[in-house]
C-alpha cells in the first residue's frame, strides 16, 4: 500500500523555492549568477529556515553553502545532500534550488533523530556556466579542480573568478580548503528531470544511473555563392541544400539508435540573402549517450555522412570538435538503494540516464554520487514556466526519508 | 565562315569599363550608387569618349545619361541602346556598364554612317536598388512609374529620392519630362549573363526571350524549444529537422521541373544554441520561371509540402509572400533578329530566359525591348572578380553591328 500522501510539507518546499526565486539580479525575472549580490540574501534566507534545527552554516571560499546536521557520534562520516543555488537568466524556481530545499526538508522531517552519519546540506554557488562561460565552478572546488587557470577566467565585465570571490567577501587563497575531506560517504542530489521522459511514462521519480557523455562539434558546408535567379539547378553548389540533407541524416541515425540523442540546434547560411545561393552553411551538432562507445561511433558515422553528402554534391566540409566529455556512471549501490526507496513510496522505480550535466557528475569523479529525478511538467525548464507537482515533491520527500532509513541500517554504506 | 576576329576595339571596351570602375564612393573597391558624386565623373568620362563623334549628352531629371546619334532624317524615330551605370558595393567592372560602353562602341563602328533611325545611348542612373532599397529607379522614370510615392522613399541617411535628385543638381519637378516620347522604336540591352549557363554550353552570346517571373516568400517552422540532452528523439518537435526536410523537397521539386529555379538562401534557428532543440526555424524561398503558370504551380506545391511536413511532425508553419512579380516577355521580332545576328558572327544562337531582373524588363512594359547576354566566366558577378573575355566582347560588337544593319533594312522595324 502506498504511503499516504500529506501535502503540507511538500507545499512548504514549493513555497520556499518560489521565495528564493525572488532573490534576483533582474527586476521582473529570476537571474542569480555565481557570487552575485542576491546570492548573499539567498544564503541568509536558507540559514533562517535552519535556525529551528539549531544548525549554523558556512560559505566556503568558492561561495558554496554548507550546513551540517550532526550524526549520533561527533566524528562520524557525512553524506552530502544538495544541488546548486545559481540560476540561468529568466529562470524557473526549481532547477537546482529544489535539490537544496528538499535536503533541508529531509533534515526537518528527521525531527531531531540522529543517524549514524552526518548530513551535510550543500548549495553549490555555480553550476550553469552563465557568468564565466564555465559550468560547475562550485562543485569543482569540492573535488579540487577549481585551479589557477579557472580562477583567472574573466566575465563580460573583465572581472576574474578570483576577483569575484574577493568581491563577495571571500578569500580566494582558501580555495584549497574547500576540497572534500576523507570522511565523506557520498553525494545525493534531487533535481527536476528538465525533460519529458518521466511525464511520458507517468512516473514521478527516477533513479539516475549515469550522466550521458556529450560530444559537441561545429560543421561548415562550403559550396559556391551564386545568383538564385541565374544559376540553373544542375549547376549549383548549394551549401544549405547539402546541410539540409545532412540534418535529415542526423535525425534518422539518432532515431534508429536506442538511447542516442543528436541535435543540430544552430544553423546559419552565408551570405544569407533570399536571392543568393548560400556558399556556406554553419551548423552545430550535439550528441549524447550513456555509453561512450555508442556516442563516439555515432559521431564518427555522422562525420562520415557529412563528407559523403558533400563529396556527392561537389561541396566541401570542415568539422571541428569542441567538446568530448565522457559519460559518468553514478554509484551503483546508492542507485540501487534509491530504486528501493522509490518502490517504497508506491511508485515504479524507473532508471534512466541523464542527458544533461549535473553537479553529481563532478562529485561522482571523487566520491559515490547518486541522483533522483522529479517529473517535470511538459519537460519545461530554464523558463519561468518551469514547475513541479506538489504530489511529486511529497513522493520525493518520502523517497529521501526511506533512503536515509535504509542507509542508516546498511553496514555496507556506513562503513564507507 | 565566321567574321574574322580583331580584338582592338573589344579591348577598348574592356579598358573603358575598367576605367569607369575607378569612379567610386569607396577607396579600394567600386561602389557607385544612384546619384552619388562619382556618377558625375562617370558621365563626364563617357561624354569625352563621344566628343569625336560630335555628339553631346543630357542628363534627365532622374539622373539618366542620354546621347543621340542622329538618323538620316532629323525627325526619324530612335532605337535606345544601353544599360545601367550604378553598381552594387564591392562591384565588378561590367555589370550594367558594359552595355553602355558597348553601345558607344557600336556608334564608333558606324564611322559616321547614318541609319534610317537614330540611336540613343542610355546610361540608367539606378538599377541595383542599393541606395533606396528599390531597384530600377532610372528606367522607371522612362516609363512614367517614378511616382510621388517612390520620390518620397528615403535612404539610410534619411535623404529622399526627391532630395537626392536636387542634391545632384537636377530638378525633381521635371521627372515627367524624362518619360519616353512616341517615336521610340525599342530598347536594346547588352548585359553580362551573371550566371553559368553560356559557359556550360560553350557559347559566347544568347538572345534573351523573357525575364523570369519571381516569387519570394518567408517561412517559419514552429516546434518546441527543448533541452538537447534531456529530450529523447521520439518526444521532439524540432523546427530545424522539419525545415531541413522541406529544404530537400524544394531542391527535389525544382530539379524535376524544367526551367524552374527555387532557392532557400537564408535560414536561421531560434534560440540557435548548440544544446537547445530549435523551437523555430525561419527561411526564405525564391522561385523563378519564364512561365508564370509554372512558377505559381511550383510555389503552391512548395507551400503545400511545408504544411504536410509540419503536420506530420507536429510542427506548425507560417508563410507569407513578399514578392510575386510576373515574367516579362521580350520583343519576339527583336529577339529573332538578335538570333540571326548572333548566327552571322559564326556562333550558335542560344535562346534563354533571364533569371535576374534588368532594365529591359521595365522598358519592355512600354516599348519593344530585347537583350543580348555575354558569357560570364565562372558565372561570377557582383564581385571584383567579375570578368568578360575580350573575344566575347568582339562577338558582341559584331552581333550589334549585324543587328543594326538588319534593322536598318527591315521595313517591319523602321515603320515602328
Amino acid at each position: 500500500m502506498p504511503t499516504p500522501v500529506t501535502l503540507n510539507r511538500a507545499q512548504v518546499v514549493i513555497d520556499r523555492c518560489l521565495r528564493l526565486a525572488r532573490f534576483s539580479e533582474d527586476q521582473d525575472s529570476t537571474r542569480r549568477t555565481f557570487l552575485s549580490p542576491p546570492m548573499h540574501d539567498c544564503h541568509q534566507e536558507i540559514a533562517r529556515w535552519m535556525e529551528p534545527l539549531g544548525i549554523s552554516f558556512r560559505i566556503d571560499a568558492a561561495g558554496n553553502f554548507h550546513a551540517v546536521y550532526p550524526a549520533t557520534k561527533p566524528d562520524a562520516p557525512r553524506l552530502l545532500i544538495g544541488s546548486h543555488l545559481d540560476t540561468v537568466p529568466n529562470a524557473g524556481a526549481y532547477d537546482g534550488v529544489l535539490g537544496v530545499v528538499l535536503a533541508i526538508s529531509l533534515l526537518e522531517e528527521l525531527q531531531g533523530r540522529r543517524l549514524p552519519f552526518g548530513l551535510e546540506v550543500v548549495g553549490f554557488s555555480e553550476e550553469e556556466g552563465v557568468r564565466f562561460g564555465t559550468p560547475f565552478i562550485g562543485s569543482r572546488a569540492l573535488v579540487g579542480t577549481l585551479d589557477e587557470k579557472l580562477l583567472n577566467v574573466c566575465d563580460a565585465q573583465g572581472i576574474s573568478v578570483r576577483e569575484a570571490i574577493a568581491n563577495f567577501g571571500l578569500n580566494p587563497k582558501e580555495i584549497a580548503q574547500a576540497e572534500l575531506g576523507r570522511n565523506i560517504l557520498g553525494y545525493l542530489e534531487f533535481h527536476i528531470e528538465q525533460g519529458p521522459v518521466l511525464e511520458s511514462l507517468n512516473q514521478p521519480l527516477a533513479a539516475v544511473e549515469a550522466i550521458a557523455g556529450q560530444s559537441r562539434l561545429q560543421f561548415a558546408f562550403l559550396g559556391r555563392g551564386n545568383h538564385a535567379g541565374t544559376t540553373p539547378m544542375p549547376l549549383r553548389y548549394d551549401a544549405i541544400a547539402g546541410a539540409a540533407e545532412w540534418i535529415s541524416a542526423v535525425e534518422r541515425i539518432a532515431q534508429s539508435s536506442p538511447g542516442l540523442v543528436a541535435t543540430v540546434g544552430k544553423v546559419e547560411a552565408r551570405p544569407g540573402a533570399a536571392n543568393v545561393i548560400a556558399g556556406e552553411a554553419r551548423l552545430t551538432l550535439d550528441v549524447r549517450h550513456g555509453s561512450d562507445d555508442a556516442r563516439l561511433r555515432a559521431v564518427e558515422d555522422l562525420v562520415r555522412q557529412a563528407y559523403e553528402i558533400s563529396a556527392r554534391r561537389g561541396l566541401s566540409v570542415r568539422e571541428n570538435t569542441l567538446l568530448n566529455q565522457p559519460a559518468v556512471a553514478l554509484d551503483p549501490f546508492l542507485t540501487g538503494e534509491i530504486e528501493k526507496a522509490i518502490l517504497k513510496t508506491g511508485c515504479k522505480p524507473h532508471r534512466m540516464v541523464s542527458g544533461a550535466g549535473h553537479d553529481a557528475m563532478i562529485l561522482g569523479k571523487k566520491i559515490p554520487a547518486a541522483m533522483i529525478f522529479l517529473r517535470t511538467p511538459d519537460g519545461i525548464s530554464h523558463d519561468p514556466a518551469e514547475s513541479v507537482a506538489v504530489e511529486d515533491v511529497e513522493r520525493a520527500i518520502q523517497c529521501g526519508l526511506h533512503l536515509l532509513d535504509h542507509l542508516a541500517t546498511s553496514p555496507e554504506f556506513t562503513k564507507g
